[in-house]
């Protein structure tokens, strides 16, 4: 017999998304997303209303990049969510993190995250921004000896929201399509 | 600098969620789905194609619940991602887990799963389902003493698709509006 709570948002945890943005004059800004999915493989869905500084630049700009943010830099990924770049326009300066222009679309990658995804606005729905991603690029170190992402070398942070702890991911327990073949008859 | 890949989903790692849903016979299915988010505190979209038995069924009913997938069940997890609701409608009976009638919506709650969400459907997208939350519920021995969701003690597992492997959850590194404070100057 389960109890009952209150509605509220029960997808957890998830990865910390670092939403990279051009302003009109080309000031970096970078936020924060709890919410944020892949859809059809090679689009992207960000939750976020359009009061963020992020989705009024990515209006102007078309695009914007998704970082995955690690342990290493878990200060500045948790700053990125308390600042608000309408507030300050030298957020991202505080951080300390660098970032150069993305070769794909009108957005900056950061220099620190490990893993980025380069997006192009395919429109804003009343569920949020969709961008397609046009690019991936992850630095060597992540990669293992075959080329593919890692997510244990990766350190990605995990946050839960009934807490708001940040988490590095644990013991591997089992492998996709491989751990539930004896149920199938 | 870093290394360009091929353009692919790479949002990561992921929570399970367990889709749950009857036919028109009232029928139990649940499916393993990737992708799936919060949206605005009390909505959640996942993305799945029309193909999907589950989105079938969740247009008859106009219901589903969503049930976060833990390290105990992970053989049925998987299980419930190899196999098709389309093919087999005894596949949830195979997993051997079982289910109850939601109290507040036409869809079946997994009594085996320590949380779920309860939802009404609101309308399907190009970008997928969405839903209204309308119940959350867990199991008592995840709750912690005041009777908050306890990420440790719930077992959730999360799914890195790079890999293919699923993970629990590791040590906690930080806490969310507090870790970047410092920055705020």
């Amino acid at each position: 017999m389960k109890k009952e709570l209150r509605v509220m948002p029960a997808v957890f945890p998830m990865p910390v998304l670092m939403v990279g943005t051009y302003d009109e004059d080309g000031t970096v800004d970078v936020m924060n997303a709890a919410w944020g999915q892949i859809c059809g493989m090679d689009k992207i869905t960000l939750c976020l209303t359009e009061s963020h500084k992020t989705v009024k630049n990515l209006k102007k700009t078309g695009a914007f990049t998704v970082a995955l943010a690690d342990a290493a830099h878990l200060k500045e990924a948790d700053f990125f969510g308390i600042a608000s770049g309408n507030d300050d326009p030298e957020k991202f300066k505080k951080s300390g993190l660098t970032a150069v222009k993305s070769g794909k679309v009108n957005a900056p990658v950061i220099t620190e995250f490990p893993v980025v995804m380069e997006c192009e606005l395919i429109e804003l729905t009343p569920y949020g921004v969709v961008g397609k991603i046009v690019g991936v690029a992850a630095d060597e170190a992540v990669l293992d000896e075959t080329g593919k992402i890692d997510v244990e070398k990766a350190g990605i942070i995990l946050f839960d929201q009934f807490k708001a702890g940040y988490y590095i991911i644990g013991e591997k327990v089992g492998q996709a399509w491989n751990a539930g073949k004896e149920l199938m008859k």
